[in-house]
């Protein structure tokens, strides 16, 4: 069965994703500007598990209303395969581009639970309900500020509030404020959205929209550069030492050449959008809104195909049928 | 008829659209960060012709392939109710904002054919054709650097390529070049999109994501601070010495207060989207992305409602009925 | 007397500056993005008065700890030659560029006094000390949200609060609020820097510098592009219809050539800075804190002189001598 | 020996910087945006070796005239504490951040000599000189290319341009072109100054100030997030298992408290910018540049006094006197 939107193909296929682990930090500081500094480095050369140690990337901007401190502030999610890998990665990252940020604290995006059994667990003031969710009762505790607290050479001090922990620690330009734990729960890495169009410019375009959109939607980051990646990969290389090598079935300067190609000669540039999300649900509706911001631009646009990438099946449990996402309403 | 997309109902109605007149400038520099500086400087208080006297902003930005002369530069759209009102904000805002700024040389951005009988009208080197087109063999020429020459006091050059005349004008950092002239072609504006949304959080999401796909049209600006503006207008006042007042029929303060409503009491905020456009093709391609990108979000993200503002089709020649606006295979 | 800081000469020489009238406005929103969206669009094209209107910028970015209504904000500074075109402009970019902007509010960022004699004139809670300095007790109350209110149609309502008044005005995504008033006070403008460098990279090096550090003083915006102004004039030109023209004595194309050369071959890119402040010790502080960038970089980057520009005193009551400038301790 | 500039006490120390080994690499894209996007994510995370492997960060951004392939582009240099780990990182980092980002190239921004013998050395057309100073004819050269084309399974190809060797590796976008290698050099890593002010405002003020001079400075990057860190520590930790901890000389919420402190009563905040450069004069320049912004807003500004952290000078070759910085003309 096909659906065209737009004049724009949407293959019958599916993305493939696969389990991961995940946890949401805030990071507030005295201006926007200074959050977004620190945010930007905690989630920097974060594209891929693989060689990164982790994925990550800024979910969005924070009002005042939205924090618990009342200032404005940055949401970060942070992706691992593993919790105990996620943990490491976490305290690297706050410890190296937070701790150091001038005026910076951070605190649980996802509601880790009491800190001290018998105190309840009432939000601390002021905390964005939408925020704390995805965790509430689910997920496990781990270390934020439990272990950066050290850094305070005995100095550091804590206070409960609303039954949360929260470490004061002495540094230079005052006090860096740390909740003690925040919360990992079970994410999906790996959604995705291959963009074959007719150029560069058109590619681009497409993957602009779309990632732009996309960035509207909550509990998801796209880890790449700007949203989108280039060099989508195949399994296996013709050099035994390497374990992966470039899809040459969807490399435009290779069509009629590699063994298999998926494009045809009307496809000059192909890119991917790569989606983690903090459930299969907000995988699905990212795709759904790239595939709404794409379509509408559709052929006249340059955009002739929309596919995924995927495994055969055997390897991801999440599969993300393209037309499946469709909004209901559209499709024909 | 009725069409709900993804929950969210798109009114059968249309955005009602008038003729101006547009030009586009090609803003370079020694690098993208300056062009940029003037780009934003110069489209800046140009959100509404009626007290700014011009409705501009920035279309993309430009790879040194797309610019005549080599550099990184800025696509800036202007559009004005006559061209006798655009040449006046073009000379102010060009030689207040881009001859005063570092580096920077301008150039037309849709052809105005050539400036000297007989040359014959080959697009300058390096031009880039698609940027060229709106206005070729249609457009008028008006004066670009033709005026601002003279502040060279005589020691200005001129230089003729490819038919085209661009001035050097001695300045402290070294010489401003300014193509001659630009040109000026029949623009559409007032293209529109409201948003009718469960609360401020879906409101801004569902703009957002609407504007930031729309960014990728070409032809096309979204004139208000960052593309949204949020204070409709209906035609008219109790005050005699005001034409026009608050849409009290979209304000969610009051409804069930005003004379005539449009919501309902699950709607709490509503934001517009307006759209100038060099061609009624590129405001309809721009509606349409807006809502593709806007649906995908859907009900689910808060987006109740898209409707489109308009003045009972008597006044605008232009009329973009969202249900024809739909890309082909969506809808029903 | 010559001065030699770092290689770079300074000149013996002073900026001569003008009266101006001057205000600032504090744009909040809900969260810095938007905020800025309106900050950026209000403060554009406004470089000159001449053909602008107005002088006006981006002051700096506030914390939801130095905003009336704590929510993150931007502070707006305009500068115009009188109190009656500063109004006039002050309604019209509020009016286009904030009343339009999705979740913005405005307030006076100088005390006007209490809106209603005998309410006393405690700062509204939360409004930071800073702020409200300059004009109190001597700035003049002119209409902010006064008029704007108007566009309400009679559905807005006030509220008083630490003796000064509010308006809430009906808009589509909810309200708009204003305060009824702002202070326009007497304000300084056309201080300014001329730095004379190697090249063009050096020269924007340079002037880069100097901006990035004079953004950290108060009271003051540099209101061209990026800062950094490099088509410097001189009164009068060749062609009687215009009453300046470019400043030949300080083109490097032009050295040797023009009757009156102020620079040597070694010159090869001059750029100006212009500053505009609320007072002369402000405009002084940003002079100084831009010649200490500027020389710390010095000639082995490349910069070779720094000089100012004046209509030989008589003109401007503000004269800014580079040499008294220069921090106490330095100089020798 | 005091030296007080503007009321700024300069303190008679020095700080003690350490060898690294370091790179440039220059990135291009098909706009500036997305060689931006490229450069962040590559140098992201890299605030400090210790936990980051390597301290990165952007150098400036490059016009296209200033980059191999006549696009626009961004320079980054990395640094490390061993040859051997600079490699590694250069490789992950460039291959999950700039191999993946659509459009991209990457080329060496330090000249690495002739990829074969006999090749003679012209750099390829177009290259900057500037950018291939520091390592020419002393540089190692290191694997850019030279691993991440078999990423292309048999399909790269390469080419040889004035005697470097560039690998074109097709990817989905098209091709992904990297030089074959860059140069590592030696480097400087651990230049800083300490900034004591009276609190957070002015704190933030003169370090904003410093460190946006200091980006005008070639061949240096401040590595910390916003360029600036607040987390100063010390040798040792009272929790063994510790190697460092809060420098509680320098927090201000313990003067009086720790057992040495450096602070009087008047210190409200103190924030520190470390500076990594190619060479001792480049850190040197960097250092002085900071001061001389940070003096010029001085003691009425809220900086009270500028110091620099050493080890006692017996573990750091390299010694940055504060008063040796102050440029000739300036000081007592």
């Amino acid at each position: 069965m096909t659906v065209v939107i737009n004049g724009t193909v949407i293959d019958d296929g599916f993305a493939e994703a696969f389990p991961m682990k995940a946890t949401r930090i805030l990071i507030t500081a005295h201006n926007a500007t200074w959050a977004r500094h620190a945010a930007v480095a905690a989630s920097g050369f974060a594209t891929s598990v693989i060689a990164c140690g982790c994925e990550a990337g800024i979910e969005r901007e924070l009002g005042p209303d939205e924090t618990p401190d009342g200032r404005p502030g940055v949401a970060v999610l942070l992706f691992a395969m593993s919790g105990k890998e996620l943990v490491k990665q976490l305290e690297r990252r706050v410890g190296q581009c937070v701790l150091t940020c001038p005026t910076t604290a951070v605190y649980a995006g996802i509601d880790p639970g009491p800190s001290v059994a018998g105190y309840g667990d009432r939000p601390p003031e002021g905390a964005q309900p939408g925020l704390g969710r995805p965790g509430a009762g689910q997920g496990e505790a781990v270390a934020l500020g439990k272990n950066l607290r050290f850094f305070g050479d005995g100095w550091q001090i804590s206070k409960l509030i609303g039954g949360k922990r929260y470490w004061r620690v002495p540094v230079m330009d005052g006090e860096f404020v740390a909740e003690e734990t925040t919360a990992v729960v079970k994410g999906v890495g790996g959604g995705n959205l291959l963009l074959l169009a007719r150029d560069t410019a058109s590619a681009l375009a497409a993957a602009e929209a779309a990632v732009a959109a996309m960035r509207a939607v909550p509990d998801v980051i796209m880890p790449f550069p700007g949203g989108v990646v280039r060099s989508g990969s195949k399994v296996g290389s013709k050099y035994p030492a390497l374990g992966a090598s470039t899809n040459d079935a969807f490399c435009p300067a290779l069509t009629g050449l590699a063994r298999r190609t998926e494009l045809d000669e009307r496809v000059g540039s192909v890119m991917e959008i790569v989606i983690d999300g903090l459930t299969e649900a907000a995988v699905g509706q990212a795709m759904r809104v790239g595939m709404g911001a794409a379509t509408a631009l559709g052929e006249p646009a340059g955009l002739l195909r929309i596919a995924a990438g995927n495994y055969g099946g055997k390897l991801g449990p999440f599969h993300f049928h393209l037309h499946k996402l469709l909004p209901e309403g559209s499709g024909a």
